[in-house]
This record gives structure tokens, sequence and C-alpha cells, in this order.
């Protein structure tokens, strides 16, 4: 322990930190606090991780390792809950967190999502600590359009994300993008307003050097087909349909392996469902993959294999694989959007694409797939910009901020 | 090069040994040929493949390592046939062969599949050169019922089989299952019957040492769900069909992973497509992979990541994914028919299953998934099993066979 040493509560109410990322609800937050909060313990602080148990079989304090625990609160049923249902536990969560600080108190509290920040607030109040928020991702304007599939926000949601705006000590944006919509859609004051960019495991992410990629170059060489890797929860709002739409349209000799990593979100599997009919009826089942949910090595290690990684979400707070490809070496093709337009360099590091038509993103991954000089160029471009993101260097600026809001409260 | 250095030429009309097994038309035969081959040239023989082109791009004359080269002769279009299709071009693929050898001659012809042995039969005999046959797998008798899916065999084909197993040098089998088979159902002599068992490259299959493996036993340690892996073309032959079914009639919380390797035939996906419907019908989307066809590097790492192999085909004449399992230190539940009954040591190395009914196939998984400590015996078990066998082993016992049937017919 280092003389400023924290002890910090991590509130992460709906999904827990020891699931795997593209399953359940688990996605690029799962990800971002287990690596912050790994990266603080690390260097001295105590952590703690409040989850809401969503499995009787997981026992009620995980030791994750020295100074990193993750603990199971029971409130609600010892299930998975889709999202809509989450509102009903905040309560229940907000006293059963209190009394665990109670008998083991921390200097703050920083809230991941909304739910965790309402079930956090009066906890933080009554016991006179600082309350650190961070939203991963922010309702829409009420009156903005549904993307197909997506659902209606919680009427709750916005207001709960008002209020966390304004009633938070410090609020924690991954980009200037996320900073800028706290502020123009929850009024969020600028001055409470701290970007902590996300880093990069760059020991786990890193270029292909594997027999596994030797061989894949090996292979590509002889004429096989290059590969394009898609990662995120099989959700609308992640645009695999969009993808599988752009492939279909290049002639079928020309086409590459379509590699999709992720399973459907806890709320249902008919976008999913509708992901192998679209592929069933264009014919590529035979260079389509569907790999499930992964661990985070065996990403890694598919992602260093793939030519290129493309990310056609419709919203991105910051856009995490698209930086795990960079560290990789792959070059990007994604959305001029949110976060993903900082984590791309577009034309060095990959490549930005708007809109929804097909046929335009089918001329991007084709032009790329088709330039070696330019993809190796990217690649190379794309691991420099990646190994300048640590999680060391992320969890030092949180610590920056937490120190920031624990002085305010003093004050 | 050796004294009694070879010259040998593969004949393998309908897949390529370059194809990735699981795609195309290749499968085990693919990893067979190539493995021997390798050994074989390793041994300082020299070692060509003649192989039909079914694509434009590859060149040639592939030359895979020293002494060892893949040859694709222009028969019929360069594009990919449906297996009823190759009957038509066995005629011109011999005397392209016959071309070849011409100016580039071979001490021997080993055929693979019985339209190699047909194609190259009249060559042999015409150059006076041995002709060696594998079948890789037999018709089945005409009178017996198709399985679902699968289509009536040509006339030809055991016609043809019969011609070789009366007309070839040497019969190569890969178990003792199959020199039964081509006693029993081609008429074959005993006395020119050889069984040379098949390798494992225990180099490229190992037991689960890496951080993807760790972090597998760390997550199943965590309450992660086991991974049963399955092996093989998308086909009905491969019992996909009967493992989905088995798992979906386990409780959905205790139902492992289903990672499905391989993809479609080249003469149809209905099969695949099915797979992908029963696997939604079943609501088992979010816990089933199908990863696609995998480079051999790929298949080892998703084995040992897995903790069980089942492997319910129909028939397999060795059933060489078995044997690369047991190499993984993966137990493996086979059904008990051909080599499958040799590759897998009921009790020890794994569970043979009779039969097509799901409820067994699910009973065995669950029993052995439920059973850490026989998983874990089996597993040591398995890979004790499969170092035994070796493609050097494998090679060496090719050669001796070479020179029988060299010096039958000097004599």
């Amino acid at each position: 322990m280092n003389s400023a040493a924290l002890t910090i509560g991590f509130v992460m109410l709906h999904t827990s930190p020891l699931d795997i990322p593209g399953t359940k609800d688990a996605g690029g937050m799962n990800v971002v606090v287990q690596a912050q909060a790994e990266a603080l313990a690390r260097a001295g602080h105590d952590v703690r991780i409040y989850t809401r148990r969503s499995d009787a079989a997981v026992p009620k304090r995980v030791e994750v390792q020295p100074g990193l625990a993750v603990i199971h609160l029971d409130a609600g049923p010892a299930r998975l809950l889709a999202k809509g249902e989450h509102e009903a536990v905040m309560d229940e969560f907000g006293h059963l967190l209190d009394a665990e600080l109670e008998l083991d108190p921390v200097d703050l509290l920083h809230a991941e999502h909304w739910f965790s920040g309402i079930a956090a607030l009066s906890v933080a109040r009554g016991r006179k600590i600082p309350l650190v928020q961070s939203y991963h991702s922010i309702a829409a304007e009420p009156d903005s359009p549904l993307t197909d599939g997506e659902r209606p926000e919680s009427p709750g949601r916005l207001a709960g994300e008002k209020l966390l705006a304004s009633e938070a000590d410090l609020i924690i944006a991954v980009s200037e993008a996320e900073r800028q919509t706290v502020i123009d859609r929850l009024g969020g004051d600028p001055d409470q307003i701290r970007v902590v960019p996300l880093g990069v495991d760059t020991e786990l992410f890193y270029p292909c050097v594997t027999t596994v990629c030797a061989e894949q170059r090996d292979w590509l060489k002889r004429g096989g087909r290059p590969e394009v890797i898609v990662v995120g929860r099989l959700h609308p709002l992640k645009g695999f349909d969009l993808i599988i739409e752009a492939i279909a349209l290049m002639p079928a000799e020309t086409r590459p392996v379509l590699r999709l990593v992720g399973a459907p979100p806890p709320d249902g599997d008919e976008y999913a469902q509708g992901l192998h009919e679209a592929v069933a009826r264009h014919g590529m089942l035979s260079t389509t993959a569907f790999d499930g949910a992964l661990r985070r090595s065996e990403l890694a290690e598919r992602i260093r294999a793939a030519t290129i990684m493309v990310v056609p979400s419709h919203s991105e707070t910051f856009g995490l694989v698209a930086l795990e490809a960079a560290a990789s070496g792959v070059p990007v093709i994604a959305r001029a959007t949110g976060g993903l337009r900082e984590a791309v360099i577009d034309g060095t590091t990959g490549v930005l694409v708007t809109g929804d038509d097909p046929q335009v993103w089918a001329t991007e991954v084709a032009n790329l797939l088709g330039d070696a000089e330019r993809l190796e160029r990217m690649g190379a471009a794309a691991r420099e910009h990646a190994v300048n993101s640590s999680w060391i260097a992320s969890g030092e600026r949180l610590v920056e901020a937490y120190s920031l809001a624990c002085a305010g409260r003093t004050a």
C-alpha cells in the first residue's frame, strides 16, 4: 500500500465482472471495470466490486487477486434479469450495499451505469463519501427514432441519468464524445466531468506471431479467404445484420470468412436467430462462423488471426474492441459515431464509414482486403496507436479524479 | 536421401491436401494424406500428391516442404465438384497423370479413395509400377438403409471398390474394422491387406497448458459452463443433429456450451441450415457456437480448451478426431462403430455409445461432465493412449507396405 492508498467500491448492479463479455448482459463495460479495478489493485489500492447475484452457484465473495474482490449481493432473484427488470431491485440493492459498507467501509463509491448510480446515490450521501459516476452508455433523446429491434428506453432512465449528472460528485467520461453527450443531453456541468480514456491490454492483444497466425498467413498466400471479425453482443445496436448484408453483396468467390463473436443478450435471441437465417439465405453458411461468447484470451487469439475488424455498431460510447483490434495490429472499419471516431484514426489505423448502405460497407471491405500494402501499413499504425493506451495510465488518471472528488467532499 | 529412398505418388483426385479440413470436400483424409506425406518426406523419400485443380487461383505445383509437392491437374472445370460429378473426370485425370509421370516418374502410386484408384489403375498397369490403395470409406451394402439425408451411392462406387480390391497390388486399411469390411464387403484377399494405423501430431495436439486453458479452468471453477466440442463436415453422416437434440434434453441451466466445428460440404448446406434452426428452436443460441472450418492449429487450440469431445458419426473408418482429442487429454464420447471402437477405449479414454436415442447420449454427457475425477482420469489415460501413435511410426509402416508391394511386382 502506498501512502495515498484508497479503498474503492465499484458498484456494478446488473452484470458481474466475472461474466464473459459477449454473454449474459456482459460487454465492454465488464472488461473496463475489471481492467481498471485490476490496475488500481496492482497500484496498491483496495478494491471491491459490488454486483447483484444472478447465479445461485457463485460464492458471495470471490477474491480475484490481492486487493480485488467481487461481492455478490442477494437483491432480487438469483437469475439473469432482462434489462427492464433491474429498476425493481435498485432499492433493495442499495440497502444491502449500505449494510456491507457498515461492516467494511470504503473511501468512495464509483458507480457503473445508471442503475448502479441510483442504487449508490443515497448510500454515498448517508455515509458522506463521494459518488463517482460512469455511464458507459446514455439514453437516446426521447424523440430520437429507435434502431430496428431496439426497445424503447424505460421512462426512468433519462430522469435517473440527469439526476446523477447533477448529484454525483464527479462524472467520468471515456471519450470527448461522451463528455459532450453528458453536457448536451443530461445538462452536466463541464467542470464536474473528467475524461479518462480506456486502456487496452497490450500483453493480451498483440499482433500475429503464433503458429495459428503463421498458418493463417500461409493459407492466405495459397489462395485462402481473408477473415473479417465482428465482436459484440448479438443485439441490433451492434449492426451485425448490416455486415452480413454487405458481405452478401460481394461475389461469392471473393467473400471473406465472416467471424461473428458474441452471444445474444438475456432479453431475447430473435435478433441472433435472424442473423443465422440471413446467413443461410445468402448461401454464406460455409464461410460464416458464429463463435458465441469467448473468454478474453480466446478473443485475443481470434482478433489477431483476422485480416480486418468491422465495427458497424449504431452507437459506441468508446468502442473498446476497436482499440483491441488496433493493439493486435488489425485495421478497423468502423462506423463514424461516438467514441469510435476517437478509437479509429480515419485513413491511418482504419476507415470510418457513415450510413447504413450495405454497398458502401461492402466497397470499403473489398477495397481494404484487396490492398495488401494498405492493410500492412494500417496494421502497424494501429498497433502504434494502441500501445500508448495502457490500463495503468487509465488507472492513474482515475485516481487523480478520485482525489479531486474526495477533496471536493472534504472542502 | 537414404539408400532405400522411394519416389511416391499419392493420388487424391477429388480434394486437395492444401484445403482446410472441414471445408469443401476436405476432412480426415486430407489430414491423413498430408501427415503421412510429410512424415515420408522427412524420412528422405520424394513425395508428390496429384490432385484435381478446383480453384483457378492455385498454382499448378506447390512445394509444401523439401521433398513434398502438390501438383494440380486440370481435369474438368476449375471449381469444386459435387461428389456425384467426379466420376465424369476420372478418365481425363488418369491421362493427365500419365503425362506427368512420363516426364517425372515415380516408383509407385498410392491412391486415396476409390475415384483416385480407378483413375490411377490403368496408369500404374501401363507403367508397370505398383498401385497401393487406401479407401478411407467404403460404400454401404446396396440394401442397407440410408441414414437421414444421405445420398444413395453412385452405382459405380461399389463396383469400382471391388475392382480395386482385386486389382490393386496392396490395400492399406487404417483399422481392423476397415480390414474386415474390405474382406466382407469387397471380397478382398486377407493377405493383400495391411493395417497401418493413423498417427496423431502430438506436438500440435497437446493438453491444456496455455493461457486460454488456464482461463477456461478458472472459469469453470467460478461456475462457468463446461464445453462439448464436435468436429466434422456439417453432413448428416456426422450426426451433429443427434448431439443438438441430446443437449436440448438437459435442463437449460446445466447445459454445456456446444461448439460445432466444420463447414457444410459443397453438395449442399440444407443440413447445416437445419442445425442452425434446431439450435434456435431449442433456445440454445446463447450457448452454441458454429465455428466454421478451422485451420489445424486453431482446431488444436479449441479441442484442448474443451471439456469433452463427442463423436456421434454414423460411421467412421478410423475417427481421427477422437485420437486428436485423446492427444489433447480430452475424453471422448463416441458412437460404438467402425474405427471409433479402436480409437476410444471404452471406460478408459472415453465412453462408447450405441444407438440414436438422444436421451442416452444426454445421460452419458451429463454423467461425464458431472464427474470431475473421472474426467481427469480419462483425460490422462487418453493422452497416454495417443502418444503411442505418431505419424513417423505410421509412415514407417507405410514404407514397409510399399516395399512389399514393390517386391511383389518385381517377383
